[in-house]
């Protein structure tokens, strides 16, 4: 007979196997997007499809469903947060998930994300929706499907959401996005009718590349990124992966006449990477070691990359130094115009280069259809009318095309939908952790100023980073700030910053 | 029942996941040595631990000797080299070489090795040969227990060659090398009297590194190598890895004051990288994708570097180029000074930075050695004796310390016994295979001259890259140039080049 010590142990073991296959497979995914050769990508889909059937095959084993059954049988201990409660809770949430899911219906989503990724980079280019419909008409009835075999209790959308913020409701975020909206629309409205408005014109100097690379490192380093665990590199998609301890990497991309794109590009990066290089190293392979979920990951990439990073008092200490990296192009800039122009609110088409006060909106529209299209009040043909009646409602513009419209995102051509709203939980926790930081660490934005980060970083440490998955979002968001997720934070923030900056009261 | 055909096609299937994953940890390795940050040093053991566990597992699974002795038993046709035939062959071989050895000793070995090379790397350093004895004491246990349970038929040192050589003697072996070295011996007297002697300080002056990349990748493109399947990156002990078709890349290392040591073995490494990508990408994951050995590998490499590289015809389409790129460092160089000085002859201690004629007598000195330690003729206590002897004896100079002597290659602080002897092995080959060439394809000179290599690389895909491992060394030897294994070749090209170069006439 098994017992449940000895099956929770068996549990570590295939669950750090697991790790390292994933660990692997992430490895030769980064090698993918910055070293491969062009000619390699065949023999390199088959290597990862071959680590992917790895890890599913260790993940999926019947062993690990009766291990799970003995070992949760145990005595834990009252502490519904303690390491091995923590880590059964985790370990039955992918391995119910994976399991309810057919192997059939993953391999045609598998098939389907294929084909609809090609389909969809063909749209965009030549913005044209109906290359893609087929395709999308397919993976949502796919999501669909998911959603019966993964099960809920209010709405299907609840079970796409669980896949990437486990234990987010759907009418949860619809109640914070809400509140949200309400506040924002006024202020984007009163930003774009301000006349005081910045002189972006500095932001697209001559930026030589080379110097980019050197000065966006030294800024990561200067944040506690570790290049010595770390490295970064350049690509067209820029990201941030966890090989394992001591391996953290992160890229980046450049335009040379364009500041912004490389240097916050950097530090968002160097968010994710912070925040992965804080995971506790003797807890690799377990859930413990591991981040807690995509809107706790955004909220890192944000807080250093916007609280921070584009922040009076950061550049307060790094406007000189940039003066002294790029002196023919802000040689001539007051510190004040530069903040400015990095802060510039300017409703625009695509999410990816949208300002912090813009957004959220961005999301909420994605939100709003991908609510509609699984629960099946919005056909697919309807779909790009119903992204540009809501674009013009929230951000004011008219969709001139679809490729700057509902083709703009890869996320639908893999079936990822749920996704989306993590990218504004992800600010809206942000916000409420540096409203908590400021309240714990009065002299914060004074160091920031000093070129000091480290009673930051510490903090971000000590609260949330070493404790891995065991809370959840919404339960670390509790623990940390004592409040549920809110919106309040953000726009108090936002109020506090843009107001004064576009001269605005709202 | 399971029929030979079947059993057939599931060892393919097998002997393809087993290169995966092979393919997989190459990968891993490449990565370590070029961009892996330090601290990722820890979960890259790890990782490549798995990988090779997995691949053991797969390779010594009983199954496979049950599927091998069913598929032997079908009807595969007359023709030995038939496809089936030779892909059975060579499972066989590997299949009994990793089941003979028991676990317990593997493992040993492992352990052995490991210590082994963290105690090497710090006698090297110190020059203390005690400080690696121990470990090389026991290294040498384990390899002799190694070749008991390979087994061999007239002498221990047959089973660990067999190894890097499959199908190669120690007699035979020894029978060319002493024929070579006698030969060779009055060559290099003669070269070292000579009073003509080239101006090495050419070599010496300024080579900018970034040159030396473009350089060095535009006559590796120009060679043949396919940079899009492909890639050149710089590491501190160069090599080539053929990760899968369409992703063979290379590497090497740069001096700014001397030309040869990145330009020659950036060829090298092309010379390696050449044959990778001519091997038939169909037959990928059974050894009929697979590179026949150790030997044939170093005969493309060094062909390329010095039967082609470091030949006249080649800089007479080069060295113009050189110019251009160096203009302060070679504007002032005559071709033919070039040409001598980029093909000096002079004994020194380190075999790795050795001329083309006294580079065998390195590898003869280490044959001669561990020939002797495998038989127990030589006691690890009297190694650095008998190098240093034997190295005066070949090369006429007085070794001064064991790290300019007996402790400079890492080979033997992880077993590598039987290694060796496969660069010069892989020179005499490349002897043989180049002046067949030359008799198939009378122009071939005067298309170096042009800039043309197309030619000779279309004769060595036809004649041996296309075919794997269909034939050993010694079968392709004999198939392409209609002899066994000779000095005779190499020789004849050192009297032809060297004799005009040096004045001499032996």
């Amino acid at each position: 007979m098994t017992t449940p010590q000895q099956a929770y142990q068996d549990l570590c073991a295939i669950s750090r196997e697991i790790t390292l296959v994933n660990s692997i497979g992430g490895l030769l995914s980064w090698d993918r997007e910055t070293y491969m050769p062009a000619q390699g990508a065949a023999i390199r889909a088959e290597q990862n499809a071959y680590l992917s059937g790895q890890g599913h095959r260790l993940l999926t084993d019947p062993r690990v469903g009766e291990l799970l059954s003995t070992a949760e049988a145990g005595d834990w201990g009252a502490d519904p947060y303690g390491d091995e409660r923590a880590n059964l809770r985790e370990w039955r949430h992918s391995y119910d998930r994976s399991t309810k899911i057919p192997t059939s219906l993953v391999e045609e989503m598998s098939r389907a994300a294929v084909l609809g990724q090609t389909a969809w980079t063909e749209a965009r280019r030549k913005s044209d929706f109906q290359i893609f419909k087929p395709h999308l008409a397919k993976i949502i009835n796919l999501s669909r499907q998911t959603t019966d075999y993964i099960g809920y209790t209010e709405t299907p959308y609840d079970a796409l959401l669980d896949e990437y913020e486990p234990g987010e409701t759907t009418a949860n975020v619809k109640r914070v996005f809400e509140a949200l909206r309400d506040e924002l629309l006024p202020l984007v409205q009163a930003i774009v009718a301000s006349p005081r408005q910045p002189r972006t014109d500095i932001l697209n100097r001559d930026f030589p590349i080379d110097r980019q690379k050197l000065f966006g490192e030294a800024a990561a380093a200067a944040l506690g990124y570790n290049l010595l665990g770390g490295r970064l590199d350049t690509v067209v998609h820029p990201f941030c992966i966890g090989i394992g301890p001591g391996d953290v990497r992160i890229t980046t991309r450049y335009t040379q006449n364009f500041f912004n794109e490389g240097f916050f590009g950097i530090l968002h990066e160097a968010g994710h990477g912070l925040y992965e290089q804080g995971l506790p190293a003797a807890a690799f392979g377990t859930p413990l070691g591991e981040a807690v979920g995509m809107g706790i990951h955004e909220s890192q990439s944000r807080l250093w990359e916007n609280f921070l990073g584009r922040g009076l008092p950061f550049w307060r200490h790094f406007f000189p130094r940039a003066q002294q990296t790029y002196p023919a192009s802000l040689g001539d800039v007051s510190l004040d115009d530069f903040y400015f122009a990095a802060n510039t609110v300017k409703p625009s088409f695509i999410r990816v280069e949208a300002d912090e006060v813009t957004y959220n909106l961005h999301i909420m529209l994605r939100f709003e259809i991908e609510q509609a299209i699984i629960s099946g009040d919005l056909a697919v043909d309807d779909i790009p009318a119903a992204w540009n009646e809501l674009f013009t409602k929230y951000l004011g513009l008219k969709v001139p095309d679809d490729s700057l419209g509902c083709l703009q995102d890869v996320h639908w051509s893999f079936g990822g939908f749920g996704y989306f709203p993590t990218y504004a939980l992800g600010t809206l926790y942000a916000a409420q952790f540096y409203e908590a930081a400021l309240q714990a660490l009065p002299n914060l934005e004074e160091q920031f100023a000093a070129g000091d980060y480290s009673a930051l970083l510490n903090w971000l440490r000590t609260n949330i980073y070493q404790h891995g998955k065991r809370y959840r979002s919404r339960e670390i968001v509790e623990r940390v700030t004592g409040q549920p997720t809110s919106h309040r934070p953000l726009t108090d923030y936002l109020r506090r910053k843009f107001g004064p900056l576009y001269q605005v009261n709202v």
